[in-house]
């Protein structure tokens, strides 16, 4: 049994701080508590024998019966000493709702330095505080004083967990308006201690919860965050998560109001969408999300949809908006069209199929013809536009019995239906495992998100590979060109055949050994900034010219840096026929190691174009990242060139990965730039890379630090 | 008057095919206009001599008095000889209902093609065929079968143009379900003489039409739309359209069902959004939008959004949705702040604002923060979120008279409630000219559409400016460099100082007096690819490597292309300091000259980073252009490049849209790619240019074309 269980599947509540007013924060979860649970529940009142018409207590510890729960609702101040009543009572799991915590500046956030350190002494695990509460719907236990709570949706197999008290208010009326079932609700405000990423592990194997609906503004754990989803992974368990804060002005609010660490809302979005949960963008896509989750009879094998419609216009409109939403609408096969044709001459059976208004002469039509198209190997996925039909009380029990039939012979079918139907049209045809929408767009991203769960319920995770990490023999945070390469090449990146010499003699011999053009740069680990003084010397041709250029070099660091220390001259090949990407890691303070990949040069700096994933990636992982990228056609070939080598890229990507992970508590960042990726069958090479280590003794120079990682901020 | 009027404000109406069945398509508008409709109805029907109670006519000539409209609901091959009747009858125009035309193939074109025809000859104006009806919800002239047309909205200003009849369908029943004012209702199905555009430019000057909401699938003449967009835009209307076949699947669908061509849909977003009409994706986005255009107070004068909300947790969201719709959410500034906190002492207060519950102490809070925001100088729209207060008996009064305070002393402010209200609530609400809405995220899109008009309607139109067009010295249908530069240049777009020349003297000569490194390409109309055949040769520094290069060239082009036409050899100067610009025009079938801007090379092939706009375009247009481009801050000087000259680059895009303008008929294409970029103060320059001409007798090889046209694609 997890520490979880009696918090939210408690026998006994006791309220501390408990009133007799129902409107106010200690009064109102009595209230709500009397209508519909039937458990014990004590009220702890300092002056009242009875509260509510409950027997009160002025202790706790004069409760004589165990107590599962206790709900805090004091005012800050003296919430630590009712923490300290709960642990002397023996119970493990409290609420606390009250506010004036970490939320509210300094004084609050030592208030809950205190509650933190009382609880871990004591052993009790503690929700909140500056919460609105928790309700366990399937036994009535409403410990909360949420707005709403008087008015519940039915019980059934979605389970909300919130970092806000409005999404969880709101949440409850929305499932109640639209007759959806729920079951645990969980507003964990501040998240001291119990958090979101434990509460959703606790849902992952609770056997009641079928989908999970999650709000959240930060988190202090990736880890903890992937693990859990994770675990709702490998247990079919769609997540479907708000993540507010993506813009500026939003993050800066997340962070100011809940007092956590954002984080980069990009790498929240890379990791969701990596351990399978889906993000929505409002709570309207995510009620429709977690709706089509938890009606939907079966998940996806594909993503191909057929739109069928009584309207030629909407099914073009259907088409646009399911191409936005990700999913394909491709032309069903001839022989199909064909079949659909003699069933329907006038109408167009491409897909979108607009049956025009013949239908309406024989119904039977409409199970004939959506038997054709969902059985025609092409179609995964179908919706259909039959506004008008269902209103009219003529045809609505006509094309009621229709989709019955279609239904029986098609258990697993996944159909949305368009329709503007009353209350009761609707759940009959729920009834039916038929997923209703009012909007002709509104069903492509709930069905883009059935397919993604789909794809990634059958995806298998990234294993850790258990390599050694590396032995630094440098003291420097930043380490220099050629210490960073040998580390990067013996992780398995390629890197280019290559010499660091100290005279102009080694350098001409490594320069005839190398053969063709070669590169000559400066290595120091104080000059990151090679060309602006002079460092670089490009397309060097015979020994001569590097001879030369060798001098060029030493005297123009002689001049410009000469304090910089000089390890050394490296000679390197020039490499012509590559495409620039850009490679590299951030250990993020939230996440952990970050991969970024992304096309090198202008397009990371101008476009922005990078994708991210926590590592380790698996090669599907790092395939996907490939193809998240806005130019990634420049892989296969554009312009008359060569496709790349992206079975090359994708091990570089995977070997970084590994790396990562090895090297998680020695590595602030990597930045591969460029990884120069060659035709296909030639493989990568790193041109250049920077290593910089996690700042043990303080070395590293702000604007160092700002240098390595400035590209990373989007 | 226009000839519309008859159509849309009819005194009198004959029904062609009347049916005493009210369910059928000829019975179910006598149904309908017999319940709203004060005007005469004229029945016309070969055997009854009444029909559902009126008197009704064997043949239309036999009615004595004048008729305005004539609806015609024939089998399609008789409707021509009704159409002959309503010309003898003296009638001006018509509605055909009847399907069986354009969208049905080759019979029933030339059918359409007939009925085009009559209608010419004998001055009569049609609506259709192939749609559901008009309707003139002030007089009750509803002449249609559309369902739901029973349960109409109230009479308002909205007016409605669409070109599905299941939009129209929908829409009346989506307005009557909100409660918003209709006025003319327009489905124009095949639009084989009254088209979308005509009906656009009668509402633009309909007295009782303030908004108008368009669904479309495709015109034919773009010059037209824009006209009557200026017109809707000049009078200050809002136009909000549908447009669908943004998609492959759809697109297709569009162009089968409607039987007009649906161009590119790229070229209809450019070209809405210049002239002003805001593309909504969704039926419910644009419902959001033409409700929010009629019922703000005004228009804002600039995006800056004020989010101001009780839960924390919805601040960050909405924040985040202005964002993602292109609104501003900046820092109230410090001393508003001040104020702010002094009122509300636990309150977020940067922007987006939380309240927190403190708020429920003392609701004149309400007023007296939403008066200092809405008053802080930063502030042009306000978005709060009061859900839960809204529905709750007690607290409802009380925000109502501080919002109806409010709205007093603030009659202009654009304030859009995030409520869950009641309908009658609503309604109090929208009274006081406040914009209602039930999810969070849902005002951003609209209040960033009124933040469009409100710009659109101050901007200027560009002005024609009165240009010659170019005398083709050349036979061919694509002009070769030289010519295309000289005119190019001409027309007021730079080119480098270069010189043709026809022997290796020659080719020195000029390079000296270019000076610096020049290029030297082979001119000829047949050799499209020069540099694959070895045609151009780069970065020649003396004399003697001009002229070896020379030979090297035309040796090339012997042994390569031994038939092609040669004109000379093109001695031009290297320019190294240039950003790599793409501009074009494409003489669109439907929308005319469209000018292209984007960013050079790999950019426009990979990432297909372009922007559109019909020509011609004013500086202010041509700015807009480079705005939408991805990679736009390239040239505000990135990796210590200096900016660019974006001024030169502004000029050549407004002289290429009025040389398009002014050679519209000659011209099928131009590419000037590259166009260099320098560094500001010294303009731009074409390094390449190719001019397509209108294929006047076919000599163009279709492979020229695609190559020429290609990169248009997206």
């Amino acid at each position: 049994m997890t520490p979880l269980h009696h918090l939210l599947n408690p026998r006994s509540i006791a309220v501390i701080g408990a009133s007799n007013d129902p409107k106010r924060i200690g009064g109102r979860p009595i209230d709500l508590l009397k209508r519909n649970y039937s458990g014990e529940i004590y009220p702890i009142n300092l002056s009242r024998p009875e509260i509510q018409g409950i027997k009160a207590y002025s202790s706790l510890l004069d409760v004589e019966k165990d107590i599962d729960l206790a709900l805090i609702a004091l005012p800050a101040p003296i919430v630590n000493d009712a923490l300290k009543d709960c642990i002397k009572k023996g119970i493990d799991a409290c609420i606390i709702m009250s506010s004036g915590f970490a939320e509210e500046g300094e004084a609050g956030t030592a208030l809950q330095d205190e509650i933190i350190a009382t609880a871990r002494e004591g052993g009790i695990r503690i929700i909140g505080p500056n919460c609105i509460g928790v309700g366990n719907n399937k036994i009535g236990s409403w410990a909360t004083f949420a707005g709403g709570a008087e008015h519940l949706p039915p019980v059934g197999e979605l389970s909300v967990i919130t970092q806000s008290g409005g999404f969880a208010s709101l949440v409850l009326s929305l499932l109640k308006q639209r007759n959806i079932g729920l079951n645990h609700w969980i507003a964990f405000g501040n998240q001291c201690d119990v958090d979101f990423s434990e509460c959703l592990e606790y849902l992952a194997t609770d056997p009641d919860t079928k989908v999970i609906l999650g709000y959240l503004e930060g988190i202090r754990d990736g880890n903890k965050l992937a693990n859990a989803l994770k675990k709702a992974r490998e247990n079919g368990k769609p997540v479907v998560i708000v993540k507010v804060g993506s813009s500026e002005a939003g993050a800066i609010a997340a962070a100011s109001h809940t007092a956590t660490l954002a984080g980069e809302d990009a790498l929240y979005d890379a990791v969701l969408k990596q351990y399978g949960a889906y993000r929505a963008e409002t709570v309207e896509e995510a009620m429709q999300v977690a709706y089509t989750c938890l009606y939907a009879p079966a998940l996806p094998k594909g993503g191909n949809l057929c739109v069928y419609t009584i309207s030629g216009g909407f099914g073009v409109l259907m088409a646009d908006a399911a191409s936005r939403a990700g999913l394909k609408v491709p032309a069903l096969p001839e022989e199909v069209q064909d079949n659909l044709r003699e069933l329907l001459p006038f109408s167009s059976v491409r897909n979108p199929i607009d049956t025009t208004a013949q239908l309406l002469n024989d119904f039977s039509l409409v199970e004939k013809s959506m038997e054709i198209v969902s059985t025609s190997g092409n179609c995964d996925m179908l919706a259909c536009y039959l506004v008008g039909l269902d209103n009219s009380p003529t045809l609505q029990p006509k094309i009621y019995a229709v989709l019955k039939s279609f239904r029986e012979k098609n258990p697993e079918a996944i159909v949305a239906l368009v329709l503007s139907p009353t209350p009761e049209i609707r759940e009959g045809y729920e009834k039916l495992g038929y997923l209703v929408f009012e909007d002709a767009s509104e069903p492509m991203r709930p069905l883009a998100a059935l397919r993604f769960f789909g794809q990634s319920f059958t995806s298998h995770p990234a294993e850790v590979s258990s390599i050694e990490p590396f032995s630094n023999p440098s003291s420097d945070i930043i380490l220099d060109e050629t210490t960073a390469k040998k580390i990067i090449s013996d992780a398995g990146v390629p890197i280019p055949k290559e010499a660091l010499v100290s005279n102009r003699t080694d350098a001409m011999e490594a320069a005839a050994q190398i053969g063709g053009p070669v590169a000559m740069k400066i290595v120091s680990p104080d000059l990151p900034h090679k060309s602006d003084i002079g460092g670089v010397e490009l397309s060097l041709e015979d020994p001569e010219e590097v001879g030369l250029a060798y001098d060029r070099i030493i005297e123009n660091i002689r001049r410009n840096a000469p304090n910089a220390r000089i390890n050394g001259v490296l000679v390197s090949p020039m490499i012509s026929d590559g495409l620039e990407f850009s490679l590299g890691i951030q250990n993020d303070a939230v996440f952990g190691p970050m991969l970024m990949v992304g096309l090198g040069g202008i397009f990371i700096e101008i476009m922005q174009d990078v994708s991210f994933r926590k590592a380790p990636v698996s090669k599907a992982e790092a395939q996907s990242m490939l193809a998240e990228l806005r130019g990634q056609k420049i892989l296969h070939g554009v312009r008359g060139k060569p496709p790349a080598d992206i079975e090359g890229l994708v091990d570089a990507i995977v070997a970084l990965g590994d790396f990562a992970v090895a090297n998680a508590s020695q590595i602030d960042s990597v930045d591969i730039n460029p990884l120069l990726v060659l035709p296909q069958g030639k493989g990568v090479v790193a041109v250049d890379a920077v290593i910089a280590l996690k700042n043990r003794n303080a070395q590293v120079s702000a604007a160092h630090a700002a240098q390595v990682t400035h590209k990373w901020r989007k």
